[in-house]
């Protein structure tokens, strides 16, 4: 893939994410870019499912815009480009404050799968509390020194929430963030419910977790999701992905 | 903005909180005419989802009709010029009864922020109760004596709960009313699974509601979600606004 | 009204209940013959967001068909007669499973309103078990004797649930008892949600609920309801109602 | 019904379980073929909402593909042979992830019906366990061992949860299958929230479960949900079914 599919990729994956709810008028994902991988592209600091390839702008991995060509970048630009620099492997990461998932990150519950389609999580979905490192902020990751601490609570994990916030997940490509993105929902509606009705939940075993992870994490299973999600968001999957 | 302008805006308004379901058939937002802050306009009683231009009356601060122009007005017009006296720099007034913060009401549960995006409610939301003033009634606000004590509730604050009624928010403008009757609501809605699973809370500090609800009461945050409510609205954005 | 209008509004009144998902594919809505108060309008077995003109077939009192034409009757149609018998001021009769109505109903909870709104459902809905009275069944109301002893369980009340199975609501036209039907619905969602918050109930006065109840039945707010319901199923609003 | 029709409901199957959110992107619904009861028909391994008829392709009951024309197959086919295997009145089988009744299985929760409706799911909805007879797997059914292990469980059965996984439907026809589909869901749903809110659930009596199985089992009643679940999926119901 080039840059320029690439950022059709990223449009694609912005109405996704908006059609998923997995955003609602903030939130946003991006993608490294192929060609250079000291850089990523994201959208101006627009609401998701509005965004373009006219949006698109090009960070390096300290989230300083290569050119703004006047607009606006998002605040939280910084999320992405520690991540990136952390985890040279990850391709894509998302950042959203999906509804459901929020009790989780209210009451700093360490989240574990309890689905197999939720493997790819990982084993445990740490919770990142900026004020434990910066006090009282506005709670947004607005400098490197803020995404390097959350990027350090990821690790080598896919995921963490933020206290308060949202999520933040990584992937080696934009389907596998957002895919891992929907399932960490979804697994916490269902352990939302599963506690709230008094039960005992079963946990993935740590095998269930490696195996089901891998299996999750492949082309066959993330693109049979993919070509749903970009059908229901009426956007073309594109041939190259 | 004059007054034409803030009409069609609370025309859009209309639309946008029934399509985001902060209303169903009830509940009324409306805006303070820009040209003469003793008055203020609201739509006919009609439900806001079916609301016209041709539906908008002007009212007084005591929310006597300027010419009802033989349309019948909202019993609860006086929620809103109360509101409109007690806090001058007040410009629009959401009154809802969004189903999913109702559980916070029944209960009379004091809410506070757990969400950054939330911190626009402001430290705490109080719960007004009708019956501790006026003793049994048909629980809705329909003179000026009752505005008056609902706006004392309020204070110098951003919203207020209504026992076994709804919400009533104010705003700096449209969009500010509209941005945190909907971080209101979604607040509620996390608060009350959380509570459910049986969680330990980690509210916002006092510290983080004032910085994120600075933030947050900021034109570059609130615009982002205006503009993806209108477009899911359908309706144009007013490059007035 | 004559009998020709009130088959056109029954047909509305299908197609609204649907769209507000207080029915599923089951569940109906019926119409006493305002030529006839010894005969009632009903549609033949059919999910109610499909039925049309053609499907509405007319019941005397012990829910005889006047004239089958060749089509299936509802099994239940011994509900609607019954409740029809019982009170001669009613000439609405909604039968539904409303999905988040149903935990109250297994639950065996007598509902009481904590919703200005939800007054219109009076001071207590009793839960009808036909177990008690007829031991092990199918557990459909298929007989007059079944249908009379449901019937009783209302009383001279707006609702009763059935214990396993769903609710019925009568009204004195069908605005009525679709909108008692939508704020029974909505009451319920919004106790459930409250007990599992653990929180303690504020109920509606005995005077809140007379007062707010009176309120909610006048056609003033129930028309509002109505025309905004019209228009979410696409149907058009009669001129008669 | 030949093997031609068949097919063609299939496709509509697929349909209508997508619009219903039975399945999200991952689980399937079969058919025996009708004119060769050792073989079924299946899609390739593709989201439910996007299968046309030629996706459909044949399979034995080992599933063994009869002819794949290049195409992929779902790795969980077995979960479907084993059971047209085990119980030969069995002509479809539906396996889902229904996300409302996920809380079920993942706390074990052997699930009784509660609502009439249900009834047809059978006295009791056992959860199986991959790992109490396989250890550590990805937790897909990817073997006759493993799908004729589900099948015991099931017995001869309507139904069985997979713990951490999802669900496991069978019936008589393409319409009886997902009918117990929806209903297991429902089921799930409701039991959640009533235990939610601390409630005693008054289950189905054995004779209620029996009588209220038997009548919703019957075409007149799954007929009509069918209808209306292939009206909102937007696709012709077939004649011949």
């Amino acid at each position: 893939m080039d840059a320029r599919a690439a950022i059709s990729e990223l449009v694609v994956a912005n109405r996704v994410v908006a059609q998923l709810k997995l955003v609602d008028s903030f939130g946003h994902v991006t993608v490294r870019n192929p060609e250079n991988p000291q850089r990523f592209f994201m959208s101006r600091a627009r609401a998701p499912g509005l965004v373009t390839k006219d949006d698109i702008l090009e960070f390096d991995l300290d989230s300083t815009p290569v050119d703004l060509r006047g607009m606006r970048p998002y605040a939280e630009r910084f999320i992405h480009g520690c991540l990136y620099k952390s985890q040279p492997d990850v391709m894509s990461v998302c950042h959203n404050h999906a509804h459901e998932l929020l009790p989780m990150a209210v009451t700093k519950t360490v989240m574990r799968p309890a689905l197999h389609s939720a493997a790819v999580i990982g084993h445990e979905v740490p919770v990142w509390d900026i004020r434990d490192h910066f006090g009282d902020t506005n709670m947004l990751v607005t400098s490197n020194e803020m995404g390097d601490s959350l990027a350090a609570a990821v690790g080598k994990g896919k995921a963490a929430l933020m206290r308060g916030h949202g999520s933040v997940i990584v992937g080696k490509n934009v389907q596998d963030a957002i895919f891992t993105a929907f399932y960490l929902r979804l697994n916490a509606e269902v352990l939302i419910k599963a506690m709230s009705m008094g039960g005992t939940v079963t946990y993935l075993s740590a095998g269930e977790v490696d195996q089901s992870g891998e299996l999750h994490s492949q082309a066959a299973a993330q693109g049979r999701a993919w070509e749903d999600w970009c059908a229901q968001a009426g956007v073309e999957k594109l041939s190259t992905s």
